[in-house]
Parts: structure tokens; C-alpha cells; sequence
């Protein structure tokens, strides 16, 4: 296990106190002890730290800790993520191809990569070196995977899609159904075969279960960094940009675009055939029907600024008390009306 | 690969212009070349002809397009769907029973099927003729499956469920999983066994990740025809008509009824113990909560028409104005009511 | 096949009429014949006994049923899941770890267990006595399941997560995926390990393709006795207490805490670090972002007090009415203005 000082190397911080002590582990305030590194993003609780027996905290310039080494630095969230990678995300040791996995005779595998028991990789299939395909993953033919990745458990990749370099896909997410696609015949539903693929860029982070479709024709695209949550469904056609959130249970109907940066709050829906902007927010649960604007926020169904939103669902809450305000009005106007003729 | 005059065949189309020319490819007008085959269903996009180098394009009648061959046609978005099939939707040649597949020797196994590796087939499962199960599928005891099926990669079905013919089901989703019943004991509850069933009956096809649950006792039903998207969950006892689509991440409770040629928007929520009549489409992420006629549109939560719904949504945006019309009309009285009374 | 003497035995029932009767077989009113038992928990349905052909009806006290055996009981529905579970609820003949399985030498396996093809199962992995896992099921290393589990197919479990005694997992439910977590560095997001696990206690039921991520640090709880209906999401660090019910497709946003014996509505959505106290219950479609107080019912997004909400929907049903009205009201207004200046 690496001392503190081997830490603060690592993150380009600074120690304060006794550099020499050994971390074992990352630990919570109220649970870390001897041994123990804990943080503290928010000054909130820093009160916390006074009986804490942990060995060293993770901390903003400008604070004293009497008793306890510091690892200061300016963004202690972003350095405890980095000391827990650290201490607990050491990749486990290439197994090869594992007994119990069915690998196709064409396929490219590269060096130090693992294939669990129950995995199924079909024809011309490439893997990247270093990358680990765990229990039950299936490859259909002409897939690829880059380097480095994680597919988890129960991973299901149809045929010729693409997966970029350091892609971690969470267990029973499902990449390249078929995009939900039918043309009416004129008694019931014909079928439109969908021939195009998913490509997911280097970096992209998908959920448990999340579904994303192939693309009719052409390329259902997720591109560099985007992490997606458990539950999403993304459709044929969709483009997502990069480094964009979208929180757990979302749904994108098909050929919708979702610019760079954005944050799609959980549960939300995006209709067919809209752009969202760049840098947008969309709060959890919206219904979102039309293009929207970049760099803002955007609530509610159907979408309007979250602003707006806040202000009409404080309406909708008070709208019995204006009802009965509207009709005693009716009442009083009627009183007038009736006392300014009679005069 | 077929000319022109093939698929004019196939379609019961008209060619205008070289007929003998192969047709390789299906692709959108914007990255169509020659050999390529593109389509034009609606008219706003003719403009985009005059620069493709597609060998052909599938039109309606009553449009010129110098220097392209043209497959004419009433429907040029079905014939599409139709092209496509002839050009990518050809089935693998079947591959038997493959070495590490688990098949119980009881099964009934129909001619040219294939079963992947890592697929388990228990007691008394039969499985018709043509139909393909993707690495992967687990079929409990008492499963049928009909003829020419495209069971995907990881999908699970529960005893005794039956398939009907060329069913599509897409990766990962569950069939005939415990419906959610349990009977308050007084201190918890205590889960009603399952003992029904779930049936899918011709031409259904099942989105990847789908939940549809078992009957408590007797059958959850999926006639004919009928199009389910990514993620949508279906409870025990539901009935679900013909030809009808119900998009991603729909949820219907317990026992209700939806009727056949219906369209349930994405996210939309049906309560338990509804009927939803023909031909009736519910908005996306609507809520409803009561039966609803045939032949009608419904939005919202609770569910009310869809017009009704739009006045309501736009009269929501507008409450905060309204909210202050209303108070500065309560201040008009107030000052009437002074006015009227000092006289 | 018990006779109906003996299910009242399992009961504590009261037989009248003819307690030799065998029962073979529980149906609903409709369809049940001879040999069959039926039940009425609503004395709604009492007329629809006078045609059954059933041979045994589970009722409440007070009720005749001329030529009918009846088991009489306070709660018949109880009674009905017993009965059922009595007639329908036999586990399986254990198999042991049948071939096809792959499963490491390290894991420690209790007695009368089975392990389907296709399952999986890591390092130092403990399974209890009696417990099913039906094929393709994966735990990874570290995992321990308790005794008389049933885990269904399919079902992904990561490394060290803790599943309790009699839980039930549905098909294709994955437990102990990673945290949504991830640090924004300034220029993209820094993925933050999770390095806690997820501990289902006692008697908990999970539903098919429900997605349980496990902890940043700690443990993701769900107490004992809580079932869990299919696709709904469990985000990292949520506790979900005692006897509580989530429908299908909920969603719970990381660190909030659900109390004991809540009900908490389909496709309704929590916000994260926040508190429901006990026996709460929150309606369908649903959005929370703020603690609720024990024992009552909240509607709408954002919730309020199931009252409001019925009074506050209704209210936006009406309001282009009421838009109407303050509108006529204005002009009423206006011309009374007028008369009273003018006089």
C-alpha cells in the first residue's frame, strides 16, 4: 500500500504532517480509522474531522486539522476519485481465454486479455489488448472492441458494432438491437430491417441493462466520454455527444441529437427527430418535444426554461386557492354590477 | 445481387428507366452512390435527387428524376422496407444444435434450427422448424417456441411459456417472469405463486430488456401482429390486442386490456384492471388511470384528449401571468367596491 | 393431492360441507370445474358462485354456498396464496452442480443445491442449502447467497454482494453494478471507483432486468421482507427498509432512504439524499425531491399531499375554463370601471 507522500506525488498535492504513513484503505468520516484516508469536499463537515481516527484527510487549502496529516489540494472530490483508483482499482491479472468460453477460430484477440466461462465471441470478431470480457458476454460476428475495456456480465453486442478504447459497459446492457422500426402495410406492421450499427466511442461508460439501438441505416453514436446510467434507452439514429450525462431509467426516441456537455436528468424522455444544444441541462422527468436551446436549463412536459417551470408548478399547486379566489371574485363583481344599475 | 427490374417484381412496381441495372446496397439519399438503391417518401426531400449518384430511387408516381432509374410505386415507404429485406435480410444458414449448447434430451427440435452455444433448452421444450436461438437463450422446461423465430442473444423464458411463428425477440428481454403479487399477512407479505402463463402469439416482436410477466393463473396475452419496444414492462393477466405498438419503456399494470391497432407512447403508465379500446393512441408519458374509448387520442396525467391536454399544458405555462391578472383584478374590485359604496 | 380436511389443517380454516373432497387445482370462478377450489375475497363476486361446478370455494365467514364445500377464514385472499403454494409451490428435486456449469474450486456450496448450465461462479463465492440457480446465472468472486434462494436466469451478480435466506430474484436482474459516480477534472468526467456492495436482506424478492448498483463505499441496502418489482433502478448507496413495495420501473437516485412498509408507485422517481419515513406511500409516475414525512400519500411532481394533487389535477383540467372566466371577468371589470367614472 502507498504512503502519503506516494499520494500526494500522485495527485500533485501537498502533505501536511506525517508523510510517511501508509493508507490501506478510503473510508467515510464516520467510519474511517487507523490506517484510513478520509475527505472532506464540503467545509459543511469539517466539524466531523474533530474525532476521527483516521490517519489523513483529503483537504482544501486553508484548513487546520490538529492531529491528522493533510493531503491539500484544490479539488479533494476529484482527488479522493483518484486515491480510491489508487488503492482499490487495480485490474485483476489476464486469464486468457478461459475453458468454458466458445471463441470463433476467426477472431482477432490481442495480447492480456481476459475471456471468462459462458462468454461467446463469433466470427471476425477483434478484441483489444488488456481488454476483460467477464462470465456470459456475447459478441456477435464482426464486432470490436478496443483496449483496455470492462464488459461486464451478460453484455450483449450484436452484429458489427464498435466499441472504442477504455469503455467499461456495466452487466446486461444490450448494444445494437434492433432500432424500433415498422412501416405500416395496411392490415399490420412490416418490418424494417435495421443494417446499420452502434459505435461507442473511446472513454463512454454505459449502465446495467441499458438497451441502445442499431441504426436503421447508417450509425447510432455515442461519442467520446459520455457516461450513461442503468435502464436508458437510447433509439436507432440517436447521435450523443461527448462527455454528456444521462441519468438512470432516460429514453431517446430515434434520430434525436444530444450535443456536448449536456445533463439528462433521470427518467426524462427526448421525442424523435430534436437537437439539444450544447452544455443543456434537462431535469429529471421532463418531456422534452422540440429543439432545444444550448447552455440552459430545461424542465417539465413539455419543456419550457426550468425557471418558468418552478413558478408555473408553484401555480399548479396554489390553483384551488385561485379558484376559489376567481369565483369569489365572480361573486363580487355580479354584487357591483347589480348595485352600479340599480343606482 | 438483383437488377431493378427483380425487385420491381418483387414489389409489383413500375421501373422507369434502365431496369438491368444491379442494385447492391440500400442507403439514405445523402450517402448513396452507384450501385446504391434510395428512396423518397416525402416529397420535401426531391431537391436532394438532383446530386445523388444512386443508381435508382424508389418514388411515387407522378415525379421526374433525369438520369436515375426509378422504381415507382404508392408506397415508397413500405417498398423500401420491402428492398431492404431482399438485399440485407437474409437468414443465416442453419447450424444445428452447436457444441456448447445444453439441450435436454426431451426437447422436440424442428428441421434447420440452430442453437448457439451457451444456450440451455430444458424438459419437453419444442422448437419449430427454422427458428434461430443466439448464444445465450435459456428456455425452461414446458417452452414452446413456433417456426422460424429469431430469438436473440441472452433472452429468458420461463416454463411453459408458448411462441408463436416468426416471433422476434430481442436481446435480453424476460418472458414469463413472476407477476408481482404478494398478500399482506398482517406483519409482511406473502408472494401468491405464479402459475400462469405467458403466450406471444404470431408476428410479435419483443424489444431487448422487455419484462412481461407470468399470469398469476391463466395467460398474459400478446396477440398477433403486435410491436413492443426496448425496456417495457407488461404485468400479469395483461391482454395486449393486435397489431398494436407499445413504445420503450412503457408500463402496464396488472391485468389490464389494451385493444388491437393501438399506440402507447414512450414512458406512458396504464393502471391495473383498465380496458384501453381499438385503434386508441395514449402521448408519451401520460398516465392513465381509467378506461379509455376507441378511436381517441390521450395525453397527460391523469389521462384526458388530447386537445383538452394541450389547452391545459399551454394555460399551465401561462399561470404565473394569470396568477397576476388575478391579483390585480382583485385590486380593481377592491377598489369598486370602495368607489361604489362611498357614493 | 391433499383433500380439503387437510388444507384447512395447513390453514387453521373451518370446513363445511364435505372435507374428503380432493382438490387438484386452484382456478378463478370462471373457469374452475370439478376438483378445483376457488375463492372469493369480495362478496362483489358471491353470485358468480351459484354457477361454478368447483368443488371446493376459500370465503369468509357468514356466506352459504348451497352444494359447494367451503373453507371458511378470516382473510381468504391469505388464504388463496397458501392454498396455491400448497398446490402448485413444490421446489424442484435439487441436481448439484450439473455439467455445464462452471463453477471455481474456492466456492464453498451448501447441501441440496442446484447449479444449471451455464452458470458461473467466481472465487470464494458461498451459496447456501437449497438454493436454485437456474442457467446462466453469474456470481462473481466473493459473492454469498443464503439458504433456499431462488436465483432465476440470468441473473448477474458482482463481486462480494451479500444475498440473505428465501430471497427470490427474477430473470436477468443485475445486483452490485457500479455507482452512477464520476468527478468532473475540468475537462471530462473522472469515473470514481465503487468499492462497495450491495446486501439484500431476508426474504426480499427482486424482479426481472431491476438494476441494484452497489456503494461508493459501504453497502446498498435493501432490508428484509421488501419486494422489488421488474426494471427498476436502485442507485448507489439507497436503503430501502422492511416490507416496503416498489413497482415496476421506479427509480431511486443515490444515498436516499425509503422507510419500512412505504409503497412507492410505478415509474414514480425519488430524487437522491433524501428521506421517505414509514409507511408512506407514493403514486405512480410520481416525483419527490424532498424528504416525506411517515405515513401518509404523496402525488404529482413535485409531490404533494395526495388531496392536493386529486384537487390541483382537477383544477388544471379546468383551468382553459377558468382562463375564460378571469378573462370575461376582466372585461366585467373594465365597463364597471367605466360607469362608475363616468358618473
Amino acid at each position: 500500500m502507498p504512503t502519503l507522500n506516494e499520494l500526494a506525488a500522485l495527485l500533485g498535492a501537498e502533505v501536511v504532517g506525517d508523510g510517511s504513513v501508509v493508507i490501506h484503505r478510503m473510508a467515510p468520516i464516520d467510519s474511517a480509522g487507523p490506517g484510513d484516508i478520509t475527505f472532506v469536499a464540503n467545509p459543511r463537515y469539517l466539524a466531523r474531522l474533530k474525532d476521527t481516527t483516521a490517519s489523513a484527510v483529503i483537504i482544501k487549502p486553508g484548513f487546520e486539522c490538529p492531529g491528522l496529516a493533510m493531503l491539500v489540494c484544490d479539488n479533494p472530490y476529484l482527488a479522493f476519485a483518484k486515491v480510491l483508483t489508487a488503492l482499490h482499482g487495480q485490474r485483476p491479472a489476464p486469464r486468457g481465454v478461459m475453458d468454458g468460453a466458445w471463441v470463433d477460430s476467426t477472431a482477432e484477440l490481442g495480447e492480456d486479455i481476459t475471456v471468462y466461462p459462458g462468454c461467446v465471441v463469433g466470427k471476425n470478431v477483434r478484441i483489444g489488448r488488456g481488454t476483460i470480457l467477464y462470465p456470459g458476454v456475447v459478441l456477435y460476428d464482426g464486432v470490436e472492441v478496443g483496449e483496455d475495456c470492462l464488459v461486464h456480465a451478460g453484455v450483449l453486442v450484436r452484429e458489427g458494432c464498435r466499441i472504442g478504447h477504455r469503455v467499461i459497459v456495466q452487466p446486461g446492457a444490450v448494444i445494437g438491437s434492433d432500432g424500433f422500426g415498422f412501416a405500416p402495410d395496411g392490415r399490420g406492421y412490416y418490418k424494417i430491417p435495421q443494417v446499420g450499427i452502434v459505435v461507442l466511442e473511446d472513454d463512454v461508460e454505459v449502465g446495467a441493462n441499458v438497451c441502445i439501438d442499431r441504426a436503421a441505416m447508417g450509425v447510432t453514436l455515442v461519442k467520446r466520454g459520455t457516461k450513461i446510467d442503468n435502464l436508458v434507452q437510447i433509439a436507432h439514429n440517436v447521435t450523443i455527444g461527448e462527455d454528456t450525462i444521462l441519468v438512470a431509467q432516460v429514453g431517446i426516441a430515434g434520430s434525436s441529437k444530444v450535443g456536448n456537455h449536456c445533463t439528462i436528468g433521470g427518467q426524462a424522455g427526448l421525442a424523435g427527430h430534436i437537437k439539444i444544444g450544447d452544455n443543456t441541462m434537462v431535469a429529471a422527468q421532463s418531456g422534452i418535444m422540440s429543439d432545444l436551446p444550448a447552455g440552459q436549463v430545461f424542465s417539465g412536459t413539455p419543456g419550457m426554461p426550468h425557471r418558468e417551470w418552478l413558478k408555473a408548478s408553484a401555480a399548479v399547486k396554489n390553483l384551488p386557492s385561485m379558484r376559489k379566489t376567481v369565483s369569489s371574485l365572480q361573486k363580487r363583481i355580479e354584487e357591483l354590477e347589480k348595485l352600479v344599475r340599480e343606482r
